[in-house]
């Protein structure tokens, strides 16, 4: 799967899993919703943003920003089993354009987000690599 | 979600996300099939050992056996989101009766194994932590 391809499947995944590595080395993986625009790869700390697991997500991006995110599609086809990975670095944006372009770029994807519209911590990746993978035009 | 629970859901669950770590630190994300028996994970490196993203994977598992795996299920209806994250450490076997019960576990659970059966690398994850989130029992 080329870049142009991987691009086109990342931004219409409903989900993906966030990886990011605490300091001891170990890694943390969580679900996330997220959008796409440009190498920009985006994720809104949901409404409840005091809890434990989401001040992990940002703990372990304040003390080490390179996070991995895969996003895939299970079918019990298996030739039609594909998933794109992105790497990239990652910030913590809690106010101003950025957080309120990512916020309305969530809220364009997800209706479920719509009201009331999420005020939390945004997490913005710029993407530096693309790599995708389909069952279908894997080698022989 | 308790640890039964989250046992249950890793067992039938159809595919999860396996992490590994690269020496430099950036974290490697594939999709995976799997069996769980006991505190065990095993999957089976596929038809075709010899692609370079198989070998990456046993790769890091050899530099850094520590390895996090993520199930999780995703509904527009996001009270019915759960996941379940295991840690544990890897080790590859090749040979023997591990490695025949894990491909035998698998085929159990994945009829498209059936024939041929895989005869690649297996890999066992000892699982020593579990934590299962479910939206419909997360706090209020």
């Amino acid at each position: 799967m080329g870049t142009d391809d991987a691009r086109r499947s990342l931004t219409s995944a409903r989900v993906a899993t966030l990886a990011t590595a605490r300091a001891s080395g170990e890694i943390d993986l969580v679900p996330i919703t997220f959008a796409v625009y440009g190498n920009q790869l985006v994720s809104v700390v949901d409404h409840k943003p005091k809890t434990t697991l989401h001040l992990r997500r940002l703990k372990n991006i304040m003390n080490n920003p390179r996070v991995t995110v895969l996003a895939h599609s299970y079918d019990e086809e298996w030739d039609r089993l594909w998933w794109v990975r992105v790497r990239g670095t990652a910030r913590i944006v809690t106010s101003g354009r950025q957080h309120h372009d990512a916020i309305r770029s969530m809220i364009a994807k997800y209706p479920q987000l719509v009201d009331p519209p999420p005020t939390g911590s945004v997490i913005i990746v710029e993407i530096d690599e693309w790599l995708g993978w389909s069952a279908c035009q894997s080698e022989p």
